[in-house]
């Protein structure tokens, strides 16, 4: 599909902004029977979905609950599906670590063994993260043989682990037996290719045994997630666009530089992000705009922090409709209800406006009415073709 | 899923019919926020809307705006993206041309080149059909070794080249540089079987390059769109029907025809059509009737044209349903939308009548009524098997 894409773009001057709501989609409170987009206020939302195209996206598949990797990946126009990128590849991106081609990334957790080294915490009592910080020190002192290593705290007790040299292979086991009162696993190759690394990554098990010998809880580790940097089409090339991701979170960064977009210098806040964005307005063709705030209340089960969330990022729009867009979408990488704390399979309202978007029934920009939308339920890797289409950036299949 | 039709066929006496819309979809236009449907008085559409199932097909994939080739094998039944049709070969069927299985056609195009043979003008200013027609004369005249040429004009620059000799191959490069101040490319084999063809079609370009050294503007030849008939399964057999095509224009009568349809004559207007229609009731178990009045108002972007196609086509539906089908279908083979004032990659509306259809909210034929239809947003090509599901002509899958 993305091959057929690039056979059929066509350059033009056209703009187009991706404002993606991490978390969108939400489900009903049961003391009033509506979701958090049926709750807030959101008059622009409101008057943009009556004047665009809508639906709801699916990112992976019915019923299956997107992580930000294949969520994003999804909005990009990539079927998550066909491109999966490893763990310990997003939660190196996560903390924008500059992963390389052929490095091997793997997530690591701190965890507490007895003494006949078996699993009593997978967690390490999620120690706090400036311990994190000093035991992620001493196990960046372990020497391998012919590689580099890089050992990164991320947050309380996970930290990420890299392994850079030449002729590595990220096909190995995981070592964590996702269980209590056993021993954690050794690394076993997946290919025969995968040998070498194998051999290295349990020589630095060891090692951090031995250094770890007298930091319980967190006197163990546990790597799961190996994995190298995928090969992805890169979005400029199959898209004919100049295109840039504006985000204040390096998770969102890493998956927008994952494929090839360039990612510009922005604040902390949604303001600081649209600042960004008329900035660089002459300079792309294309903008991924990320807002993170909806997931965040929704992960905290906050139900009306969400509503606000919503309502705040409604107050935005018009600042963003003015800067001209021939084609604005909002939509998201995957619901987070507020009543599930956590994110959900539930489809993601989607709209795309459009001078040619066409005619639609919907004018809330809420789950439930977008299903009546003209986009019907569409798989999210999708959703980029119709935008495409809608800034005439596609020519037509066949004579 | 044409295995599992056709394992699935149950021959009956039960009628279809078929009636194809060129062009239906269309778009607001702004003034008054109602697309061409939504402008149109349909008093019988409507009354038809609302006794059908309906829905909203997509010929080839969301954000890809359909050929005609594709759009209408997507209503046949068939993926337009599994069965691809060269431009060459929709280029003869565009104009009746007898083409054959192993015949090599391809588009071309009179253009301008300068004193060094460089391109100053794709289209050699567009001349005169009847220019073209003088000068395809000369180009008959040239023999190549062993295989049958012929050259026959289509309107303004347009030609079309067929080679026809045993053991050719249709996997070509184009000549056509797609720029100006370049000089026309030579054809290049794309597979070792084609190197002969590939030789063939040089010697034919050298030899026409000579032969229109003085009849600037048309001083040269461009080729694209090589290819040869697809094998298509044939429509008759697929699912089990006695097919009949009733096309006023010849490139549908041309697509009928690719997948095995009979061709039937008929007159220059779609009273005509239906006129034929009538007189081959009994011979047939499916017609496909085409009605090219909205496309071309469409294409010529003037609004209240295909308004007025639309409603003089409203005006034959009693007459149609007068026949009595089991089964009556409305769609179109893509959108054209006045606005665009071209082919559009927006949903097209369709509707299916039958005893069988059942309950639907949906009581008009637009492009935002039928969005809530329960055929939902469908790929085209599985419409026919809703079609000959209604016409109680396929048993239950599994036992």
């Amino acid at each position: 599909m993305l091959d057929l894409i690039r056979s059929l773009v066509i350059e033009n001057t056209t703009k187009i902004v991706l404002l993606s709501l991490d978390g969108l989609g939400g489900l009903p409170r049961s003391e009033t029977g509506r979701s958090e987009l049926e709750t807030a206020r959101l008059p622009n939302l409101s008057a943009l979905a009556a004047a665009s195209a809508c639906g709801l996206l699916r990112h992976v598949a019915p019923g299956i609950t997107p992580g930000s990797g294949p969520g994003h990946l999804g909005l990009f126009g990539y079927d998550p599906l066909g491109f999966q990128v490893g763990r310990g590849v997003l939660e190196a991106l996560g903390i924008e670590f500059d992963l390389r081609g052929g490095d091997v990334a793997a997530r690591g957790n701190f965890c507490t063994v007895d003494g006949a080294g078996l699993i009593t915490d997978r967690r390490a009592g999620r120690i706090a993260t400036d311990v994190n910080v000093r035991l992620t020190e001493r196990l960046r002192s372990i020497r391998l043989p012919g590689v580099e290593l890089m050992v990164e705290p991320v947050k309380e007790h996970r930290f990420v682990l890299v392994l850079r040299g030449a002729g590595l292979s990220g096909r190995l086991s995981e070592t964590d037996p996702q269980a209590l009162g056993k021993a954690p696993l050794p690394v076993r190759a997946l290919e025969p290719g995968a040998a070498r690394a194998a051999e290295l990554v349990n020589t630095f098990i060891a090692e951090a045994a031995r250094r770890l010998a007298d930091a319980a809880p967190a006197n163990m580790v546990l790597l799961r997630g190996f994995d190298q940097l995928p090969e992805l089409p890169r979005f400029p090339e199959v898209y004919g666009m100049r295109a840039a991701a504006i985000a204040a979170y390096p998770m969102y960064r890493g998956l927008a530089k994952l494929v090839g977009m360039d990612v510009l210098k922005t604040g902390g806040t949604f303001a600081d992000e649209i600042a960004t964005l008329r900035e660089h307005w002459q300079g792309y063709d294309f903008f991924f705009v990320h807002y993170k705030d909806t997931d965040k209340a929704g992960e905290d089960g906050d139900f009306d922090a969400k509503v606000a969330a919503l309502e705040r990022f409604d107050s935005f729009i018009p600042s963003i409709r003015d800067l001209g867009a021939d084609v604005l979408v909002v939509s998201g990488d995957h619901s987070t209800p507020s009543v599930l704390a956590a994110h959900g399979w539930q489809p993601v309202p989607a709209l795309v406006w459009s001078r040619y978007c066409g005619a639609d029934p919907v004018s809330a920009f809420t789950e439930r009415a977008c299903a009546a939308g003209t986009l019907g339920v569409l798989p999210a890797h999708h959703l980029m073709p119709v935008v495409m289409a809608n800034a005439l950036r596609l020519t037509k299949f066949g004579a």
